[in-house]
């Protein structure tokens, strides 16, 4: 017998049907003898509207207060599926965060998961119960609901399954596995078995939004094994874990998209010491996240620093730059958003020095122009045209997975 | 310096100018110097659609999983007034029953409220904060979630009010105090300025549903001194207290109609000891509770008996009679659903006889024929015809109001 992590994100409970479904997964999965603990999150578009509704009455309303009324989405959720539970026989309870133990920081909004305290699910569940937990919600150590920011309802799933020592935790959403490229887009993209953590963190920073970042992060750092899936296929999913059966052919696992990008490039800088310095603690003072950066050889005393930045920092950005002109001391800066970045991404390229060149001779025979360029120890990424970002993404998919 | 216990109704609260209104009410208290524990209730309609929702997807839900669901409605309004009090420029806030100490047992749907633990509350109205409780639930020594069943957000003010040892509990709604009679319905009516929680009682018992009569025993029991008040004219309401100044000339306090009725006569009964007690320990087993109870003189070895239940229960009482006739032994069950009880209420009639004689000579020249009659120490009571109840209380209210 097992003891298995199920999370259910906002569409996969929309309405009364689809909580019906999730029901019938998790009963399904507990009639086949194993313990389950589901980790749901607020309903369809519930979220969004609370969110209004708090707008309407103070725009600036306190973070404390936002959790409070958030979370109330997730309970609902779990309420109506532990009736749903209960309709086709089988015992639950819903708990939420603050009954399931899900001790967080007191950063309102944003906060952070402590060790859990599962004192209380370990009891439901030795009442041969199925628990449902509120997602996206913690307590502080003051005794106020906390909400964990985006991504919130995997972290909790990951955070449990880590905190019961579970032996899986399954990511239900509404796409049924990781593919080697997003298959709406991309022909002859095909899903994926197995992929490693880094991967998928690689591929989830890069636009492919599965899941959030933290989420894998912490379940690498505590060896939970993680299958992300459909809610509405019943086909089995892509498994994520630290280290994979190499029986892939290929050393690359999938190529994304991420238009949620800007470059910013400083164009005649002074070729001293200390310029970059400048830049990057500037913007990180100011809290703009800075992707990749490309600082010309200096020529003639003076250089160019390209960089970029998630596209809703671009402006406050480029602001920044202009109001420390002189300080900084170049002669004007350029903003492009009609960009995109494109990325391959493979555990097996580390080994692998012919990745890179696969990229640049599919984009080269592609016609596709390429921009900016940064590589890691599984990743290649070029910064492109937006308008031909489909067809880089292509024509690389092309060149790996054909 | 007082501590006020303000609680404000879900049609108070039902949209964001609401909320705002009720926002308005609460700082301008606060910035008179005094202390407040503001309770609310759901938004309007939030916990009719929850139930909707349940229903939906499981008609049995648990009373678990119902208070677990419904006891977010509350919290949504006391978020969103959090949010509005501190636009207002003043510090709030919010706390879930859970958080605000309110223990019940663990009877789910009903619970009881055992003693508040009123430390979080005190610490935050120590800290100069306006503290926002969700109404209507509260939290079982299992640490799940409760609710106290109808008019449970009346009890969880007085409660708190008792437990803070407030100076005052003013109960919010959308009629502006106690009236003589249903001020829509009956001309002449008039607010009272104070009526003592006995009249209360039985006025609430008698279909005048401004507060629910646990809420009025309650505060009895602790002293709590309770205001009832619009939370839109902004006019002084009605106090209710246990000794009120007899400055009002009249004995009588109020006249108020009950269509949620109906009148069984079991007819052709055997004169014989032990009947009665037969026919209304049935309905205690079944939880059907009497009102009324007629029995006429036996005569020719044979009599009726009559009672009135609340509509609701009246099917279900004719059957049980139907089942054991032969056991009760009686001719046959009449069923009467088109009744009304029209009662009299004034704490200073148990020293005046004379009420009772004013109500039937009221009754007889308006030409409305009395079907039962019941008098208790501050109460007379008649069932007259459903068509003919207005009439009824204008007579009554015209011979002691006017």
């Amino acid at each position: 017998m097992s003891l298995i992590v199920q999370k259910f994100g906002g569409s996969s409970v929309a309405d009364a049907g689809r909580v019906r479904n999730v029901a019938r997964i998790i009963t399904e999965t507990y009639r086949k003898g194993h313990s389950v603990v589901a980790v749901l999150s607020a309903q369809g578009d519930t979220t969004d509207e609370l969110i209004e509704k708090a707008r309407e009455i103070n725009p600036q309303a306190s973070r404390r207060e936002m959790d409070m009324l958030l979370s109330t989405g997730e309970q609902v959720s779990i309420a109506l599926c532990a009736m749903a539970i209960e309709r086709m026989g089988c015992q639950a309870v819903s708990l939420a965060g603050w009954q399931a133990g899900v001790v967080t920081d007191s950063n309102h909004s944003a906060a952070r998961i402590k060790p859990i305290r599962t004192e209380r699910i370990r009891k439901e569940l030795d009442k041969k119960k199925i628990v449902l937990v509120a997602g996206f919600q913690g307590i502080s150590r003051y005794g106020d609901v906390t909400t964990l920011g985006r991504g919130g309802s995997d972290t909790s799933a990951v955070a449990l399954a880590a905190a019961l020592h579970a032996d899986l935790c399954q990511i239900y959403t509404d796409v049924d596995g990781i593919y080697t490229a997003d298959p709406r887009k991309v022909r002859g993209a095909r899903k994926l078995e197995e992929i490693t953590f880094s991967e998928m963190m690689e591929l989830a920073s890069l636009g492919a939004q599965v899941l959030h970042n933290r989420s894998v992060e912490m379940a690498k750092r505590y060896g939970v094994c993680l299958e992300v899936l459909s809610s509405f296929s019943g086909q089995p999913g892509t498994n994520v874990k630290e280290v994979v059966k190499t029986v892939e052919k290929t050393h690359v696992s999938g190529v994304a998209k991420d238009e949620n990008v800007a470059r910013l490039a400083l164009v005649g800088l002074a070729d001293r010491p200390g310029i970059a310095f400048k830049v990057f603690s500037l913007l990180a003072k100011h809290e703009v996240n800075v992707d990749l950066i490309i600082q010309s050889i200096g020529r003639a005393e003076s250089k160019d620093i390209s960089f970029t930045v998630a596209l809703g920092d671009a402006r406050k950005a480029k602001e920044l730059m202009e109001e420390h002109r002189e300080e900084i001391g170049f002669q004007f800066v350029e903003l492009n958003e009609d960009i995109a970045k494109v990325s391959v991404v493979g555990a097996g390229m580390a080994h692998n020095s012919g990745v890179a060149c696969k990229v640049f001779e599919a984009l080269y025979s592609a016609g596709v122009n390429i921009n900016m360029i940064s590589t890691s120890e599984i990743k290649v990424s070029v910064l492109v045209d937006q308008r031909e970002a489909d067809r880089a993404v292509q024509a690389i998919h092309d060149r790996f997975f054909a």
